[in-house]
């Protein structure tokens, strides 16, 4: 039987932006998706199988059954459709769901598409009200739950724990900024220090407003397919490094932080999607196994956490290795080249898949020559919901 | 490699009811969880793979990332978990999603759980303008387009055609209330005849109260999982029938009814579905080869256009073949032996799974004698969502 284990075809993204308003979310998908066509040269747009809608929810456009409402927009009836959701690992989730639709032989090719104008439609005040609505409304919200607040709290322990300092993610905050200056999909590129970080505006305290990752419009999209459909219906895949999406992990946490009470310095979930990644795809040693990663930079001492919960150091060594450079450009493991959730944007059902994109261009050495890491073999994504309520890692290789 | 095709292991549900205001949606999950568990007799909770929630929007519980949250609430955190939506389809689309996360080797386990409290929290003026979401906002919301006068116009359209009548369809409302008694979970038995049917009050003509299914709170759920993982972990799975999800196809139409028209007769992505379900299971002559059929109900004429689109009668036929009994509990392929979305109720994100529970039900010969059907091999469910924009259509075979 031949592996079914599904290629990356083609990719295809808007830029991200704090306000599309030259278009509508069905715009950003279309743009993505034709983006993502012209990406894999596909000879035929009906040889298509399957779509797979990520977005993350309805109040965002007040429109309900917007998988189908798209699926139909971009022109793909009569394919079979399905929408995936988990919060902020929505994208992540439609990829691995869409891993397990080719793997299954439920499809042979799928085209992934995530899409969200959280910039456009919603004002900053507005846009907190909403997302307070995806912590549990009957018990937090009531309290005045927010995000900021509870990513906050964790970091706190961190940094009483561990003795993380303001300065170390602070550092996340500017590197991921200027990473974003060498992608033109960017959101918000900026030049700017720790000092500017350090004096930014407080929004709960220790994060900062650089601290922050931004609310943005956008849309990704990712064809996924066999081996075999690849090199029947695209000329492209050929003449570039095969990419085999190999291995995914999640794993779940409480909704609510109080539950996890006193484990709050890190991302159980994290560690346990790692975990069955990591087992998937045969890795022993993720810092030395693996050459190139987005990670999930929600707030920028969430990076650091994360390093520890991918396994890429010890707990409590994160703070350390993100201000000696490891994670940089030019370290040993670069992290979100892209610019990640504080530079280049998070459309949150986008941002999954806008992650495995820059991780597929790394390894098929497509993007500019500044961010460019060399001979990256194995790239991974992390990406998760709430604070780590759904934690999904996305293992991407290169296979010549 | 041994066979990875996902069988029935467990089903759970609670009853469904206009008003569960007893409860909260977090209430009816669990209800239905605990009856699936015990139903398959479950030795090891902590056995358990995977989580899969389907339920439809955000609007209803005004709760985003409810996935997450019920995950944690019935207790599957760590596990990982996936919401699937895609409107009315959403049950049906979740099945079909864990058919391939088995299949393709993510789990070998998956609990599927849908659930949702459309009775309970809105009113039956609130339900239509929330209903009125799913379908097109900015292009049918505006002109006051709501379900109802959709699926009048084409039954309308049927009627013209085909010269089928209110009294044929007026069958489809009573007999399925009338099958509806002997369901102990169907929410709104009735003994009705033809005649109140017709006298009742004009929704969306030819559409009459009576014509019209019900908004409901409740729950659905199902265990899913290789056969090798049930015979190890259920000892009840060797105790009854084992019953194979053996196919499952999907299709999609245009959002907009104006955009078929004038093809507005029957619902294209139907066939479109049943066409890729029959093909997997092998099967060429649809009413000789399905035993039992729960279909998809929403307004009493649905059922007329199912029959023609599932193959199982000409297209034109429908109103006939509903009069002359074949689909009634003691004809050639008895349908909605549970009272249907018309008689048992649908909670939007169980309907799917409610169907399949019944159909699973009928092949271990588990219901009530007065609406158990002999000797039954093969089941089929067909789902959609708003005018049959999504269409799914699932097949269950008892291999003794």
């Amino acid at each position: 039987m031949t592996d079914r284990t599904p290629v990356v075809v083609g990719v295809g993204m808007t830029p991200f932006a704090s306000n599309r308003d030259d278009c509508n979310v069905r715009d950003v998908a279309i743009e993505a998706v034709l983006a993502c066509m012209h990406d894999a040269e596909l000879e035929n747009f009906k040889a298509l199988e399957h779509g797979l809608t990520s977005y993350e929810s309805d109040h965002f456009n007040r429109q309900m059954t917007l998988g189908a409402l798209l699926h139909d927009h971009i022109g793909l009836t009569p394919l079979p459709n399905v929408r995936v959701e988990g919060g902020g690992a929505t994208g992540a989730l439609a990829l691995r769901t869409a891993w397990a639709y080719v793997k299954s032989g439920l499809c042979d090719s799928i085209l992934v598409y995530g899409c969200e104008t959280n910039g456009r439609s919603i004002s900053s005040r507005t846009a907190n009200q909403l997302f307070a609505l995806s912590a549990d409304v009957d018990w937090e919200m009531m309290v005045g739950g927010t995000y900021t607040a509870f990513y906050a709290a964790m970091i706190r322990a961190h940094m009483k724990k561990y003795g993380t300092r303001e300065e170390q993610f602070a550092h996340v905050a500017v590197r991921n900024r200027a990473n974003a200056k060498h992608n033109p999909m960017a959101q918000k590129p900026m030049d700017i220090t720790i000092d500017d970080v350090m004096q930014s505006r407080p929004i709960a305290e220790p994060y900062k407003l650089f601290d922050c990752s931004l609310l943005s419009d956008g849309a990704a999209v990712i064809l996924l397919s066999t081996e075999e459909w690849a090199r029947q219906h695209s000329p492209k895949f050929s003449q570039r490094p095969k990419v085999v999406y190999t291995a995914t992990g999640c794993g779940t946490d409480t909704m609510r932080l109080g539950d996890r009470y006193p484990h709050i310095t890190n991302f159980a979930a994290k560690r346990e999607a790692a975990r069955q990644a990591y087992a998937m795809a045969g890795i022993t040693n993720p810092l030395e196994e693996i050459d190139v990663a987005e990670l999930y930079d929600s707030y920028s001492g969430v990076e650091i956490q994360a390093v520890e919960d991918l396994g890429f150091v010890n707990e409590g060594d994160g703070g350390a290795a993100i201000t000696d450079g490891t994670f940089d450009r030019n370290g040993q493991l670069p992290v979100n080249t892209s610019g990640g959730l504080l530079g280049r944007g998070a459309p949150v059902g986008a941002t999954g898949i806008a992650q495995a994109i820059e991780v597929v261009q790394q390894l098929w050495e497509n993007v500019t020559p500044e961010r460019q890491v060399k001979n990256a073999q194995r790239g991974l994504t992390d990406t998760h919901a709430g604070i780590g309520t759904i934690c999904v890692v996305n293992i991407f290789e290169r296979r010549d």
